[in-house]
């Protein structure tokens, strides 16, 4: 197993690469403003973690062996982070969650206004796509992927993956969700970008989609997806806003349903320590190696036992 | 050269087809009320011009001769009309134009509230490019020609195009912008999504874009664009609200520049004809029969005499 400080290091350099990447690639000289409101949203900011998820990945299935794998899971880590971006853009405005604080700054609408703020998100999906679908002239990823990779993210960020996720919240606030509800909902709004992060790295190899693999990473894609939003949860419930980078607590104000809300605490943090040991046995069940799938091992850790 | 039955036929056929894969290819059952919202904003709607440039190029580059082709320029017309609806969707709410007809019915904030409609235009842009990226189960159209068109359409409607048209139209609220800041301006707003109908027709079809055909189909594009604003601002300054659809003389009255109040009524009628010169110089100059490029042609016609 890959010791704790090859994956900080691999962290490291994984951060550097995607960062630079989208240094390169979101556009500085965008018309009257936009550009620098497309680059305040993205540049310098969070844990990266879907990144992280595709480049993990990418590298457990051999893919980054080769220029090609390794651009791509580049692009695919950039286009991932591109849409989580632009939905936490949209997300915070004030018809949405009306949020001024993230990440420790000022919401993009607070501090480029709500029309650039809108915009600004629009062109941040569009240009995941583009990122995806390079000239041969920029690169030397096939058409079979780029199509393959467009495919995923289209489809997890859509009205089946993360926007239908937003409608089922929207439509949640005061309402009385179950727990199967709010497990579908989250699944969408969350689980999906994360679950298709794991799924795009793998499709950077030449995994079918029909193999044991390929459906072994899903499932850990999903049993972290909705880990990712219970410990979101129980975080929102716990720690400060200072701790958080943003406002704490608002989910209870605002009288929607959580995991802590429905569960309890005690209960949310064993459900989220539960998928921890389903993540762990879909990797086991990949046959993948132990070294390949480690840094996968240890971002399912993190992800579980993060506190902010 | 096709007579104009024909050509009215030809239309009518384009629009059913369309019409019958939106309302196909765009959910009834996205959650919460997201399906509703999205079919709201793109079925029954508009005169679907980007989606009639789209196939009438690619049957003037013979695409639609096989089964792959027509398939493939079906999605890319579905795909730019959805990418059209979005845009406007967002263009109509409360922090951009704060537009409540549109079509004559309400607009979608107005009908389904600000949150909703946010979602929607996000999801529908989503949508448009999962039209594009099909399972080898759904549809023969190749990786190659996916991604294409995929590049292609994100191209258009990003930071580069319509989004940062968008942009410099909202910083030139009260500015005085000059015509080639204008020209500039609506070249990216409305210019690049109808250029780039006509490119991903013809991207149905095998011609390399360093043909003389592309580039002349490119060319007339270009004019066709640039023409369509420079008659809505025409027809902005002289045609009451009830004939246009949605509320008349709204740039005039917010300040914006437009062509008329830059160039007064008869010059910028003057240019929008100038265009439909280059645009039938252009095709004359493709090196496709006047058969194959006739619907263009013709659609050349209406884009500018149009009356609403």
């Amino acid at each position: 197993m890959t010791a704790a400080p090859d994956f900080e290091q691999w962290n490291a350099t994984v951060l550097v690469a995607v960062e630079r990447a989208l240094e390169s690639w979101v556009p500085a000289d965008a018309p009257a403003g936009l550009g620098q409101a497309m680059r305040y949203a993205v540049l310098d900011g969070g844990k990266r973690l879907r990144a992280l998820l595709v480049m993990a990945a990418a590298d457990a299935v051999g893919a980054t062996a080769c220029a090609q794998g390794r651009d791509a899971a580049l692009r695919a880590a950039c286009a991932v982070e591109l849409i989580h971006a632009y939905s936490l853009v949209h997300d915070d405005m004030p018809c949405m969650d009306n949020d001024v604080l993230r990440r420790g700054k000022p919401t993009v609408h607070v501090a480029f206004g709500e029309a650039q703020a809108m915009l600004a998100g629009d062109a941040m999906q569009a240009l995941a796509f583009e990122v995806l679908t390079p000239d041969d002239g920029e690169s030397a990823v096939d058409a079979v992927r780029q199509a393959r990779l467009c495919r995923l993210l289209a489809r997890a960020s859509g009205h089946a993956g993360m926007a239908g996720g937003q409608a089922i919240d929207l439509a949640s606030v005061g309402s009385a969700l179950n727990e199967p509800a709010l497990r579908d909902m989250h699944r969408r709004k969350t689980g999906a970008l994360l679950r298709a992060s794991v799924q795009l790295g793998a499709a950077c190899g030449d995994l079918a989609e029909s193999s044991p693999a390929w459906q072994a990473l899903t499932g850990y894609g999903e049993a972290m997806g909705l880990a990712f939003q219970i410990v979101d949860d129980v975080l929102d419930a716990t720690q400060p806003s200072d701790t958080l980078g943003k406002t704490a607590g608002k989910d209870a104000d605002a009288n929607k349903p959580t995991y802590v809300s429905l569960l309890g605490l005690d209960a949310a943090r064993a459900e989220a320590e539960s998928l921890l040991v389903q993540a762990h046995a879909s990797l086991a069940a990949s046959g993948l190696s132990e070294a390949a799938r480690a840094p996968l091992a240890l971002l399912a850790e993190r992800i579980v036992h993060r506190i902010h």
